[in-house]
């Protein structure tokens, strides 16, 4: 049983810078018939915003996918729809490495609109390795462990990579 | 903050009959190049999966959205990938009411391969009606939360709405 | 180049009986804000008929991606989109198979709504077998061609595959 | 009928500049278990480009429809997968604007990898203006179609916008 009591994340703490953040655009695509994003869409942008982040740390899915088979995957997550987005908004998303584990890491993920007091969506979850041929976990590699919390360290001015 | 602690199900408890039920088929649209079903595809077949139970119920979306511009959202959702799924793999998804409150509904949701010992994927999340031009809460109405708890009393056999 | 003028649907033409017919159900992740059914997602739809078709006629994409690595994908289309489809609709989409070389077949499907005087949404495309690790062309297996074509030869009655 | 004939891009041409092009990364949300962009995820890509593109010109989708309730769909489309694209690939997806009438414009999409000799895939699509509630076509508000044209005017440098 995941203790999703333990890893909620607290909305009222204030947000410490996040380790990045990238801008979406609301299409079309990501819209239903409401007239607001499709909630399973936020999180097609939540892992947009965690794979560019792990680039910008020197890491490829394709790359772990072709020479050992492995992929990171998710392994427990929970959504908090604050407020809907629409269509042609630009928001921006966010991704805070809470605790890097061997076997998984906890993140902390927001969008939000800019000039918001608030972010719209947030959302905590744990991503892990496994052999996808096999389904069996298999640990993080360090050196992406390493460079993720090295980049931590530094006092990093908020970056936005579109 | 939503308190997800007290809303996480738990797994290890024998589960009640769901209900609802509905089959759904493992197409490429719904996979990855990880070889399984992308993480937030399990969003959109839990979704199929309420809005056939409240079909069943006698609620339409489409009709609520025309005549009332009211549509259901989701609040929030805590999801538990235990195992992936496969190209081509026929699985179940369960609906079941937990709590309906006149703001909003807890339910317990899912999926799992026919013959399995545990589920595939669970999650639990809350659903709230919103004036969707505005955004603004309302009621869940009445008449639906009626029949939704109805239809639980009768000791209904499981039958799968494929 | 690809001669799509000699493959276009002539929808004036009475409609012999498909190969295979799906229904399918417009939930809220098939529309977009327009509050119509999203451009694309009729190809996904499209994709689902064609892929419980050969299902029916015992081809499975998982086991021959795993015991070949061979994946059919779609060579050229075109689609029509002739009228709009809403939320809550239930539809049915039809395949037909036009042409059946070594190296591809030709099918055209339609989506339509039963009743209706007219389908929703033609289109004509070209699927072709390929070694997805390298991209390079293979013929489609002889046997699919084969009971394909035997199918076809039965004056069968419109049987749905829900 | 559509006479897709007359429509089909002659890709042997030599590409003049676009009106538009835009970068994308492929991300897990597009590909599928084959290890490729699945095929009904080009067409989201190239409405992000032609929405872009309609922006860049001072037209947003969310202040037509909220203000005259009109929107701009998909009419027909031909499309041409020539070679895939795998996860964490940028490519660049271009419009070209071939003929703008009142009712209609034609328009040229093609994606391409940076660096390859031709295209992945290519798309000749016809886009209108319909009122949303009814499905009635409107003519293409003018002054889009004047600012689209003026703009091609310029001998404009080729310029991404990411």
């Amino acid at each position: 049983l995941v203790e999703f009591s333990t890893v909620t994340p607290d909305a009222s703490r204030p947000t410490a810078e996040p380790d990045h953040s990238m801008r979406v655009r609301v299409y079309y695509e990501d819209t239903d018939a409401g007239g607001i994003v499709y909630h399973a869409n936020w999180l097609r942008w939540f892992e947009r915003a965690r794979t560019d982040w792990l680039r910008s740390l020197g890491f490829e899915h394709s790359r772990m996918l072709s020479t050992s088979g492995i992929g990171l995957v998710v392994r427990d997550l929970c959504i908090d729809y604050r407020r809907p987005a629409s269509l042609d908004e630009e928001l921006i998303v966010d991704v805070s490495l809470v605790d890097a584990r061997r076997a998984s890491w906890l993140l902390d993920q927001r969008a939000w609109r800019p000039g918001d007091a608030g972010p719209l969506v947030t959302a905590r979850l744990r991503i892990a390795a496994v052999h996808l041929a096999t389904g069996k976990p298999t640990g993080i590699p360090k050196d992406i462990a390493t460079r993720a919390l090295a980049s931590r360290g530094a006092s990093q001015p908020r970056t936005l990579h579109a």
